[in-house]
């Protein structure tokens, strides 16, 4: 396994992004969100989607000088425009504005819509723990899963990302609506492998492990079965409806090109400040003990440990930044001819 | 099966709330809020969960006469302290509250801590949306479920609520963080029947769709695996740091008995209002046609029907208002006995 470590990876992706045409420090800043999805083990987001964003920037889906521009004003909702910059550097414009709006409200929302694919979620709920907020962030998408009772995709994965702020490390969760990405379809079956749990339906509407059978069905489960599925209908709807933007179905009918994703979506961001509503020393009593609760419970496996969502995020983080970060060969090389 | 109309029932129940000392006026309003939920087929949490209530209203556990006090206001954010009131009665005063707030400001965020049980949460996603706003709302409750990777319960299964208004059917989820609830195990055992898909492990660790297996090992499954577990960890937290209350550690700490349910839980309620946001107009089009969208997905089984969250709550509750709701013999006798 060949390893990269960051400062080289975050380097390469500006130098990348600088022969685009980026400034020097938006170039830095989308890098390092980039590299810090590799960093911290969404490699599917970080560099592995590098080839493909920048295949969006010369098609002109994504317009590298467009930042978000303010719509209008309601109180502690601010809603943006995103012109089509940048997915990750408008998504992370949004989150920095709602936690200024939480330190002296408590709580920001802000919305932007026709902005691009904001790449990994969970970005932008560590931004918010890191500043010692509550965030909360989600997407829509173009359709890419049949809702529960259909055969026929039409609701998006739509990702929801909820953050706690702790000192000794932040609880982050941040899940799609579907139980896999097809991405983890794909690395299961070029493994050889079978998903741990049914990932979706084959051609005959049975429930399946099979990576290759779902793939070829296109019948991906939505996480929780109706749970996940309802879950997608109701987030699209509310980011659609907060932002003024896009929906699924517009999102659908918007594309420029069969396949490209995350094109003219809506999003939310909220950020709550607990040291303003609650105080600090609250805040960080109860989270402490709440983790320590969960880390009480007997493990089901011999030597298995019970973890919270971010847990692992962190040691992945350490372990890559000694060790370098994984990368595929063949995408690494990819990165370096771009 | 035996019928009883609306009305019958919803007396019946203001008779038995008033003999236990409630004023006219909230027994009225608490026994519509069961008599409702029985109406929209959440039997659970309808007229079936009204001898447990009373119990807890005997037992010192519902303070009938308590009502929401306001801890403190921080812009649109209220957080009230429930003073261990009925915890419908409290959970429907505090969305009036934040659809109030909306209003003017367009958002309102309102929390409790040291409420009860808020019965059906889907009641006040409907309140939300019947008075044209987005609801957003969810309660932690004290643990019923394990983590994913444990054998112990630990967390809370924590319903989540999300609302959007549209004149033709609002769109309602109402979601707890189990796949199954144990009712649901319990219903379908006494069927001889299996779950239509696996709802936990059985004692050997397995997962399993045998409703008994699961009830003997208590290992009962979060929706979607990891995901509904890291929820349910989320939700739980954000709850307690807003409203400063209690985690389900603490109200697993406060239980003034075993198997007592949403004792001194904290909740979260959040309206927005679509009209004051994006205007009226924008809303309902942008709703109708994600509706129809969605309506036109091929569905999975030959005259099957592709439904949206709170679909068939509509129908269920216009063939219960015509031809009354079907209760359990021995439940009603037991409420008329009351």
């Amino acid at each position: 396994m060949k390893r990269i470590f960051f400062d080289t990876m975050k380097a390469e992706i500006t130098r990348v992004l600088m022969k685009r045409g980026f400034t020097e420090e938006r170039a830095g800043q989308c890098a390092l969100l980039f590299a810090e999805a590799s960093l911290e083990g969404v490699y599917s987001h970080g560099l592995n989607r590098v080839p493909r964003f920048v295949e969006y920037i010369d098609k002109g889906w994504v317009n590298i000088h467009a930042e978000p521009t303010l719509v209008d004003k309601i109180g502690i909702i601010e809603r943006y425009d995103g012109n089509l910059g940048p997915g990750n550097l408008n998504a992370q414009f949004c989150m920095g504005r709602a936690i200024e709006l939480a330190r002296t409200d408590g709580v920001g929302i802000v919305t932007i819509r026709n902005t691009n694919h904001w790449m990994r979620g969970g970005s932008y709920g560590w931004q918010a723990a890191n500043a010692g907020c509550i965030g909360i962030c989600w997407t829509n998408t173009e359709s890419c899963m049949p809702p529960w009772g259909a055969k026929e995709t039409k609701i998006g994965n739509n990702p929801f990302i909820l953050a706690v702020p702790r000192k000794a490390g932040s609880i982050v969760l941040d899940m799609a609506m579907s139980q896999f990405s097809y991405g983890k379809l794909e690395v299961t079956r070029l493994n050889n492998e079978m998903l741990p749990v049914d990932g979706g339906f084959d051609i005959d509407g049975n429930l399946t492990r099979d990576p290759a059978a779902i793939e070829k069905s296109m019948r991906i489960l939505p996480t929780g079965y109706w749970k996940g599925s309802g879950l997608a209908i109701l987030l699209d709807m509310i980011a659609a409806l907060l932002s003024g933007g896009l929906s699924t179905r517009g999102m659908d009918e918007a594309k420029p090109a069969p396949g490209v994703s995350g094109y003219r979506g809506s999003q939310v961001f909220i950020a709550l400040d607990p040291a303003i509503i609650s105080g600090e020393g609250f805040a960080e009593h109860l989270v402490n003990e709440a983790v320590e609760y969960l880390h009480q419970a007997e493990p089901a496996e011999e030597n298995g440990k019970v973890t919270y969502p971010g847990e692992r995020t962190v040691e992945t983080r350490k372990q890559n930044l000694e060790r370098g970060i994984p990368v595929d060969e063949s995408i690494w090389q990819k990165v370096l001819a771009l």
